[in-house]
C-alpha cells in the first residue's frame, strides 16, 4: 500500500529521495535493532555484567537471525512497539541457557531511540553532502550569470535594478548557514540511548555508565545521560530540517515567478502538460514550495510531542514515528530537486546585448 | 520503501486502516484515472463530441490496458503528475485512427482530482460505518456500566461524583455529531471535476456542460462547475477528518488517565513491555492521541493548500497530495481503535459493592 | 502592552477588525459573563430553585455591579479562570442574605464558555454581512469585466485565454459556499454551556433540564445538552474562519500576481515605499494572504484543543482563549480588505481596443 | 482592545511577562525605529555621505520628535508599514535643508527589521535570565528532595521505582540545553539589517560596507550582509521559544499528572473553583502545557513565512508580525511560570517514614 507519496511507487521519484528513504525502511530498523542487541551483548560482556560464552551465542545467533515478520506485525498491534516480541523472538533462537541475556537490562525505547540515531547518521552524512552539493551548484550559477542585471522586486512589484549575483546569494547563503548549523548539532543529536525499564540502568548497578559508554563506541555514536523523555534534540533536528526546505522553498517560488514572466529565466526540462503540449512547467521549482510547506506543517507536530509525559509517553512517541522521517526525506528530496533545478538554469537575468 | 508508518509493513497494523489504505495505493488510483478516461468517451460519444467508433475503441482498449509503470514513475519525476505519460500510454494502446480522442478536452487535474474523489467515496462509505460502530460501541459501554458511580475530575483534581454515562457521553456524543456532519457534506465532496485546460471547457463548445453532466452520473458523483482553484471542499473534508480524530483523541487521553489510576477503568488485553512483562499498556488508547495530534498537525497544511494561485498551482496542488491521504487513513485507523478500545473495557467505575 | 497585531494601535488598522474586535475586549467579556449571572438568577427563580427576592437582589445589584479590575487580574493569574473572583465580588455586592444565591449550581466553565458563545453571535453576524458584501462586491467586479479577456496560467504558465468572469468565478464561489456554511452551523454553535461543578447539574435537581432551556432562552441561545469537555463545535466554527480565510488568501495572490504583471490589473490606491515613491504596493492583496496563512497555523491548536482530558481540561481550554479571538479577527479583517481590495479593481483583463 | 491574551488586562498576568510584553509595544518600537534613523544619520555623516550638519539637525530633530500617531495608523492601514508616513514625518520635523537626509538609502525593512532586532536583544537577555532561573529552582527541587523514591511511569503505567531526582532530572537538563542553544545562536540573531531599496545600497557607493559596519556598532548588533530575504535566523530563534516552552510543557504536564494522583506532590497556592471552594488546581502546571502546545502551532507559521519571495514579500514578512512576538512573550511567561512552579513544590515523592 501507497498512502504516503514518499513510498509511492509513481510520486516518490518527484517529492523523495531513494538513499535517505532506506534509512527508513523496516529493513533497515530491524536491522539497526539487531546491530543494537549485538553491541549491547558485547558491552555487557565487556564489563562482566552478562558472560562471554552468553554474548558469543547472541552475536552467532544474531548471524543468521531471519525474523517473523507477520509474527511482529501482529505484536505491534498489539504492543504499540516491535521490541517485546523481537526480543522474544531473539531469545528463542539464542536458546537456553543464554537467551536470557539478549536485551539485558535495556527496555523497547532504547532498542528504537538508538536505532533511529544510528540511522539518522547516515541521513546527517547524505544531508551534508546535498547541502554541499547544492550551495556549489547555487555559486556556479552566480559565477556564470551573477553580473547581468535582473530587476529587483518588493512587494511584488518591480522596484530597482539589482543583478543576478543579488538574487542567487539569498538562496544560496541559507544553504550554507544550513549546513554550518548541521555541523553545529550533529554531536548532540548522534548520541546513544540506553536507560533500561525506566531511565535508572538499575539492573547494571555501577556497571550502568561505563555499559552505556562502551555501547555509544562500539555503534560509533556519542555517550549521553538517557534522554528518554527528553526529546528536545530532536525537535531542534526537524526544525533544522524544515529551515532547509523553506530556504529553498524561496528558491522555487523565486524561479516559479521568474518562470512566470518569461523573459527572466530559461529553464532545461520542465514538465508536461495533457491539455498543452507546448508548456513547459517549473516542476522543481514547484515541488521546492510544496516540500517548504510540507516540513513547515509536520514540524509543528514535532514540538507538540515535546510535551511528554512521565517516564515514557506511547502517544508523543509515535507521534514522533509519523512525523520525522516524512521531514528527513523531503529535506533531501529537496536539496535533490534544488540542485538540480540549479542545474536547468540556462540562463537568468537580462542577456548580454539585449 | 516505507517512511511512513501508514506505509510500514509493521506499524501499519498499529497506525492505518487497510481498507482506507488501498484506496490510496497506486492502483487503485490508477484504475480510477482509467475510470475516468473511460467514462469520458462514453458521455463524449453520448453528445456527440466524438464519434461512437473512437468510444468504443477507447472502452475495448481500456480493457487491456497494463500500464508501463516504469515510464509512468520517470514521467512523474519530469512532470510532476503522471497525467501526461499515461493518456501517451493510452493513446498508443487505442492506436490510429481513434487515439487522439483518448483524453479528449481534459486535462491532468480533471483526472487527477475526479479519480481522487471517486476513492473518496468509498472512504467515506467506510468512515460512516466506522463512526456508526465506534458509536454503538460505546453506547454499549454506556449501557452495560452507565450507572456506576466515577470520581468527576476537572482541571486535573477530583472534583464530585459523576456516573460512567456521564462521561462516556462525551466520547460518544462528537462521534455521532461527526457522523452527521459527514452526512451533511457528502454531496458537496463527491463531485466530478472537469474543465478542460484552463476550466473553461473550451473544446466542447455548446456540449460542455451536457458531458460533464454524463460524465458525473457515469462516475457515480455529482454535477459541478469545474472547481480545479476552489479547494474549500477537500479542506472542509480534511477538517472533518480532524474532528473525527480529535474527538477519539479524548477518549484516548481518558482511558490512559483512568488507566494510569488503576481503579477505574479494566482492560483487556494491552500491549507487552520488553523489560516489564507483567505490564499491561493501554496501546490503543495511547495511539488514538497520537493520531488526533498528526491529523490536528496536517490540518494547517490542507489551509495553507487554500491560497491556490491562478488557474491551477503545481505547489498546493501537491502539498494536498502529501497530507490528505494520510489524513483519511489516520481517521479511520483512529474509529478502528476506538471501537477495539471500547469493546476492550471489560469494568469502568466503581464496581458494585466495591 | 500590544504584543499581538490585532490590539496594536499602529497595525490593527491593517490587519483586524474593530467590530468584531470589540466582542473579545475585557469589558465585553465581563458584561457576557454579568448578563449570565443575571439570566441564571431569573431563570432559577422562574423554576423556584431560587427565591424571586434572590433573583430581584441580584439583577438590581447587577444594574450597578462595577468590578474590581485589579482584583481580578491577580485572581486570573491565581485560579487561571476570572470567574471565582467575579462571583465573590458580585456575591459582596448583592449581599446577606441572598449574595449566596448567585452564580447557584453553576461553574467557571459554564460563564466562560456561554459568555464566549453570546459573543460569537454578533460575531457570525458580522462576518455573514461582510460575506455577503465581498460576495457582492465580488460579483460586481464580474459584472462589469467579466467578457474581458485574461491570460489563464496554470502551474505558474500561461496556458490559454479564459475570460475575467473565469477567474472572478474562483473568488466568488467560496465566498458564496462559506456563507452558505456560516448559516449551516450558526444553530448548533450559539448553544449554552450549563453544567454545574462536573457537568451533572446535580445541584438542580430534577429542575435541571428547565432551568438551563429557560436560561438559554433568555439569553437567546439554543438549549443543548452541556459540552464542556466536547469542543468540536469550536473547532469546526475555527475551520470555517480558516476557510474563509483561505479562499481569500487565494483571490490576494492572484491579485498580487497579476499587479506583479503590471498589465491585467489596475488597482486605486495601493501602499507607498519609503525608499521608492513611485511604487504603489498592493498592500490589501498580500494582507489576504498574510491572514490565510495566520489562519491555517493557528487552526492546527483549535483541533489540537479537542483532546480536552475529562470533566474539564485547564490547558486545552486556555490554548482555545489564545486562539479562538485572533482567528475571528483574522476572518474579519480579510473579508473586510476583499471587499476593499475588489473596490480598489479600476480594470481587469485586457482593456477593450488594446 | 484585547484581542489577544497577552495584551489582555485580565489573562495577561497568567498568560504574558510584562517585561518582555514591553519590547513589542507600539512604543518601543518607534523608539528603536527612531534609534536606527539616529545611528544612521550618524554613521553616514561619520562615512561623509551626509553632512555633519545634517547629522546634527537630525539627531537634535529626534531628540524632541512626538510622532502624529493617528496619521501612523492610516499610514499603516493604506502602506502596510509604517515607515514611509513616519520618515515623512521625521522629514518634515527636521525641515529644510537637512530634512531629505533623514533616512537616506534605507528602506522600511531595513528600519522594521534593525528595529526588531534591537529589541530582540533585551528579550535574549531577558530569556537568559530566565532559563538561568528556571535551572536553579529546579536544580533546588532536585537538591532538597531528589534522594526520595517515586514510582516511574511508562506509557501511562507504573513501572518501577526511580528517584525525584531522576525525574526531576528530566525537566531540568533542556532547560540547561536551551540556555546552551540560545548562547549559541546569540551572535547570529543580533544583527544589524542594512540593503536600501532592493538590497544593494546603491545610494551609498564605495561607503556602502563602512556605514553598515558603523552603522551596526552604533545600536549594538552585530554586522552581516543585508538579509531582507532570507529569513532563517528569525525561524530559527522561533524553533528555539518553541524548544523553551515544549520542554517546560512536559514538566507541566508531569505536575498536573502528580497533582491528580494527590499523593506524589504538594504544590502551594493553587487556583480556586468558583464550584467548589476546596480544589487547588495546579494552574501553572496547566498554563505551561497550554503555552507549549500554543508555540507549537505558532512555529509552524514562522517556518512558512521562510517561503519570503524575491527581495521582498509583504505577505510572508507581515506573518511574522503575528508570530513571533507572542512567541517571544510566550516563552518568558512559561519560564516564568515554571520557576514559580518549582518554588510551589512544598513536597514530591514518598515522604521519609511514610
Amino acid at each position: 500500500m501507497t498512502v504516503s507519496p514518499f513510498d509511492h511507487p509513481l510520486l516518490s521519484g518527484l517529492l523523495g529521495d531513494e538513499e535517505t528513504a532506506r534509512q527508513f525502511s523496516a529493513d533497515a530498523e530491524l536491522a539497526a535493532m539487531l546491530a543494537f542487541e549485538r553491541a549491547l551483548a558485547e558491552a555487557e560482556a565487556g564489563e562482566g555484567v552478562i558472560g562471554r560464552e552468553a554474548a558469543d551465542a547472541i552475536v552467532a545467533a544474531l548471524a543468521s537471525f531471519e525474523p517473523d515478520v507477520a509474527a511482529l506485525r501482529n505484536a505491534v498491534a498489539r504492543d504499540g512497539v516491535v521490541v517485546p516480541e523481537l526480543v522474544r523472538q531473539l531469545r528463542s533462537a539464542v536458546g537456553a541457557p543464554h537467551g536470557d541475556k539478549v536485551h539485558f537490562g535495556a527496555t523497547s525505547q532504547d532498542v528504537v531511540d538508538t536505532a533511529l540515531v544510528l540511522r539518522l547518521k547516515p541521513v546527517v552524512e547524505r544531508l551534508d553532502a546535498l547541502l554541499a552539493e547544492a550551495a556549489a551548484k547555487l555559486a556556479a550559477v552566480e559565477k556564470r550569470f551573477g553580473a547581468r542585471p535582473l530587476m529587483g522586486r518588493t512587494r511584488m512589484q518591480a522596484a530597482i535594478e539589482i543583478t543576478v549575483a543579488d538574487r542567487v546569494r539569498a538562496w544560496r547563503e541559507p544553504v550554507e548557514r544550513n549546513r554550518a548549523r548541521l555541523a553545529a548539532i550533529r554531536h548532540e543529536l548522534l548520541v546513544v540511548q540506553f536507560g533500561g525499564a525506566a531511565g535508572t540502568l538499575e539492573k547494571l548497578g555501577d556497571k550502568a555508565l561505563a555499559v552505556r559508554k562502551s555501547l555509544a563506541e562500539k555503534l560509533g555514536l556519542h555517550d549521553a545521560p538517557q534522554w528518554h523523555s527528553q526529546r528536545d534534540r530532536l525537535a531542534d533536528f526537524a526544525g533544522l530540517l524544515s529551515l532547509i526546505t523553506g530556504s529553498l522553498g524561496k528558491f522555487g517560488q523565486d524561479v516559479a515567478l521568474m518562470a512566470q514572466d518569461g523573459s527572466e529565466i530559461a529553464l532545461a526540462g520542465g514538465g508536461g502538460s495533457s491539455a498543452m503540449p507546448h508548456k513547459q512547467n517549473p516542476v522543481a521549482a514547484e515541488v521546492l514550495v510544496t516540500l517548504a510547506r510540507f516540513n513547515a506543517t509536520q514540524l509543528s507536530g514535532m514540538h507538540h510531542a515535546l510535551v511528554h509525559e512521565q517516564e515514557r509517553s506511547g502517544s508523543a512517541w509515535t507521534l514522533e514515528w509519523l512525523l520525522l522521517p516524512q521531514m528527513a526525506v523531503s529535506a533531501a528530496a529537496a536539496l535533490r530537486q534544488a540542485a538540480a533545478l540549479a542545474g536547468q538554469i540556462e540562463s537568468i537575468g537580462a542577456r548580454p546585448g539585449n
